[in-house]
C-alpha cells in the first residue's frame, strides 16, 4: 500500500477503528467531508463500499484511502461500523459486522423499529444507546430527524401530546438519482416561460414520461406528494416513519402523529410545517427561549425582517434551523413552526457519526 | 366603434351587462378564457382596466374589445362588475361601482372579513349571497380556495371541528411578477448541478441580492415559508386568512384552523396538505364517496398506481382534486387529504365568474 493510499492506516494513532460502509455513496461523500471537518478520536478509519467500488481512492486524512470490499473480513477489528447504505444492504451485512465484534450505526431503515435496537439522537436520547442487544444502534429516517432535534426540546418543558407534519423534502433524499433528475428535467424544460394559462400535464410532456427517475411524477416546477412505498391505509413509508420513528425517540408510544410528505424541486435539506400539540400552554417567547438554548437548533425567526430558515440558505450546516414560531390565537397549547435541516448532513451522515463519536467517547 | 372593437358590445342581446375590472391582469387574462369557454347569458360584456390600458384591445366573444377606462361612468348600467385588481383598488371603486347600481363581485382582500359583505364558494354556501346590503359579495383568496369546496363537503356529512394546514403555494399567486421572478431565477442559476455538498447561500447569491420580485427569498429551487405580510403573533395574513376566511364560509366562527403558508417554485397550482379533524368517525372510503358526489371537486386517489393530483397535471382545470385520502390510524376521527387547485382559475376567476353567474341566473 502506497503512501498516498495509507490515509486511513491509523498507524501511530491510538482511537478506535472506525469503518465507514458505502463510502461511496451521497451520504457516505458527505461522511468524508464531515470527517475532515470534526475532531479525529479515530485510530484506523476502513473505508468499506460494494466489490465493484473497490480499489477506489477516496480523500481522507488529507490524503487518499483505497475503498475496500465488503466482505465479512473486513469489519475485522473494527470497533464502529457506520453504514450508509440501502436497507437491503444494512439487514444482511450489518449482523454480520456486529458478530465480528463492531457496534454497528445504521442509517438504513432496516432496523430502526426493532425493539432491540435503539433509535438514537444524540441531542434526544443519547443514553438510549446503552441498550444494544444487537450490537447495533439506528440512526433515524431524514425527514424525522429535519425536526426531532427541536421538537424533543420542546417536549422536555411543555409536553408534547400530537404533531401535524407536512414535509417539503429534497431531490437529494431520493440520492445523486434525484438530484440528477431534477436538473434533467429543469434542463430539458429550459427557461422558456409556461404561457400563463398553463396546460395541465404540460410539464410532464415536456420532461418525458419516462424521465422521472427515482420519482413518480415529474419534479421540476412540480411537487410530488409521495415518498417511500405505500403502506396500510393509503399512507406512505415515509409518513409512517416520520410517526413510528418521532414515538420511539421521544419514548411516545401512544403519541398522535400525522403526516403528509411530499417532494419539493430543491436539491437538499428537507423543511417541515409542524403544527404541534402541548399539554401545557406555550407562548412564542417560551417556545423561542427553549429551542435556542437547545444543542443542535438555531433559531432564525424574525419575519418582518426577512429572517427564518429557507432551504437554500441553510444547506451545508449542521443545526435544526427554526422560525416562524407562532402559538395559535385559538388555543395556547398549539405552536406552528417551520423548520429546515440538511438531509445529507444531520439528517444522515452527521447523525450517525454523532452516534459513533458518542460511543469513542464513552470508551 | 368599428366592429372589431364592438365584441363586447351586446347588440341583440338581452341578458344582464358584465363588467370587468382588471381585464389586463394576470387574472384578468384568465377570465378572458373563462368567458370564451362558457355559456355566455351576457348582454353587454365591458372591459375596464386602469386608464394607462385605455383603449387596448382583448380577446372577446371571438372578436376584440377595447378596454375602457376606470371611471364611475364606466359602470353605468351594469349588472354585475367583477373585480379582479389589488386590494386598495376594489376599497375605492367597489363601493363606486355599488352605488351606480351594479353588484360587485370582489377577488381582493378588500371586502372579505367585512360582515355586511357575504363570502361565497357557489358550491358550499351560495344562499349567502343573497344577503348583500352593501351590494358586494367578496371572492375568497386563492389559497383557502384550494381546499375549502371539498372541506366544505366532508364538513357536511363528518362535522368539522379543526384544520391543520400547510400550503405549497404557485409563483403565479403573486401575480405576473412572481412568474417572471421564478423564470429569471432559474434562467439565472442555468442547467448546472449544484456541488453535492452545496453551501449555504449558493442559490442566494446566484440569483442576486435584488433579484427576488415579490418574495422575501429566492424561490428557484428554494421554497419560502412566508407569503403576504407580518401580523399579529407571527402570523402572516395568507396564514390568518385561510383560518378566517374558513371560518366565515362554512359558518364556523369557532373553528380551529392553524395554517404555515409556504411558496414552493411551482408557475400556477396551489397544493396543500391538509390534517382535518372531525367530530364524527370518518373512513377513508366514506371521505372518498362525499369526494367523489361532491360539485367542484375530483378525486386522483390511486397511490399505488401513481394516481394523485400535482400541479403540473392539474393545472389549466376547473375543479378542486383531491388524492392521498386517509384516516389517521391513531384516532379515527383525524383524515389526512392532498389537494390541488388553479389558483388562477378556481382559485381566483372562476369563482368570481360562478358567483356573477348565479347571480345572472337568479335575475
Amino acid at each position: 500500500m502506497s503512501a498516498g493510499t495509507a490515509a486511513g492506516g491509523g498507524a501511530g494513532r491510538s482511537g478506535p477503528t472506525l469503518a465507514l460502509v458505502g463510502a461511496t455513496g451521497a451520504v457516505g461523500t458527505i461522511m468524508l467531508s464531515l470527517l475532515a471537518e470534526r475532531p479525529d478520536p479515530w485510530g484506523e478509519i476502513r473505508l468499506i463500499a460494494s466489490p465493484r467500488s473497490a480499489g477506489k481512492l477516496l480523500p481522507l486524512r488529507g490524503g487518499q484511502a483505497e475503498v475496500q470490499a465488503l466482505r465479512p473480513e473486513a469489519f475485522d477489528g473494527v470497533d464502529i461500523a457506520m453504514f450508509d447504505v440501502p436497507d437491503e444492504v444494512s439487514a444482511e451485512w450489518g449482523p454480520i459486522a456486529a458478530a465480528r465484534g463492531a457496534t454497528v450505526v445504521d442509517n438504513s431503515g432496516a432496523f430502526r423499529m426493532n425493539p432491540d435496537v435503539p433509535l438514537v439522537v444524540p441531542e434526544i436520547n443519547a443514553e438510549a444507546a446503552a441498550q444494544r442487544p444487537l450490537g447495533i444502534i439506528a440512526n433515524p429516517n431524514c425527514t424525522t430527524m429535519s425536526m426531532i432535534v427541536a421538537v424533543g426540546a420542546l417536549h422536555r418543558v411543555f409536553g408534547l401530546r400530537g404533531l401535524f407534519v407536512a414535509s417539503y423534502q429534497a431531490a437529494s433524499g431520493a440520492g445523486q438519482a434525484g438530484i440528477d433528475t431534477l436538473y434533467a428535467q429543469l434542463a430539458a424544460l429550459g427557461a422558456n416561460p409556461a404561457p400563463l394559462g398553463q396546460v395541465a400535464g404540460d410539464v410532464r410532456k415536456a420532461v418525458g414520461e419516462d424521465q422521472f427517475g427515482p420519482f413518480p411524477a415529474p419534479l421540476a416546477l412540480n411537487v410530488v406528494p409521495f415518498a417511500g412505498s405505500l403502506k396500510d391505509g393509503g399512507w406512505t413509508s415515509e409518513e409512517l416513519k416520520v410517526r413510528n420513528e418521532s414515538r420511539k425517540i421521544l419514548g411516545l408510544p401512544g403519541l398522535l402523529v400525522s403526516a403528509t410528505c411530499v417532494r419539493v424541486p430543491v436539491v437538499t435539506t428537507h423543511s417541515v410545517a409542524v403544527h404541534a400539540h402541548f399539554s401545557e400552554p406555550v407562548t412564542a417567547e417560551a417556545a423561542r427561549e427553549v429551542l435556542s438554548t437547545a444543542p443542535g437548533v438555531a433559531v432564525l425567526d424574525d419575519p418582518g425582517a426577512g429572517v427564518f430558515p429557507t432551504p437554500s440558505d441553510v444547506v451545508g450546516t449542521d443545526p435544526t434551523w427554526v422560525g416562524r414560531i407562532r402559538v395559535s390565537p385559538d388555543d395556547p397549547r398549539e405552536l406552528a413552526l417551520f423548520l429546515c435541516g440538511d438531509n445529507l448532513r444531520k439528517g444522515a451522515a452527521l447523525n450517525t457519526l454523532q452516534i459513533a463519536e458518542m460511543l469513542a467517547a464513552a470508551g
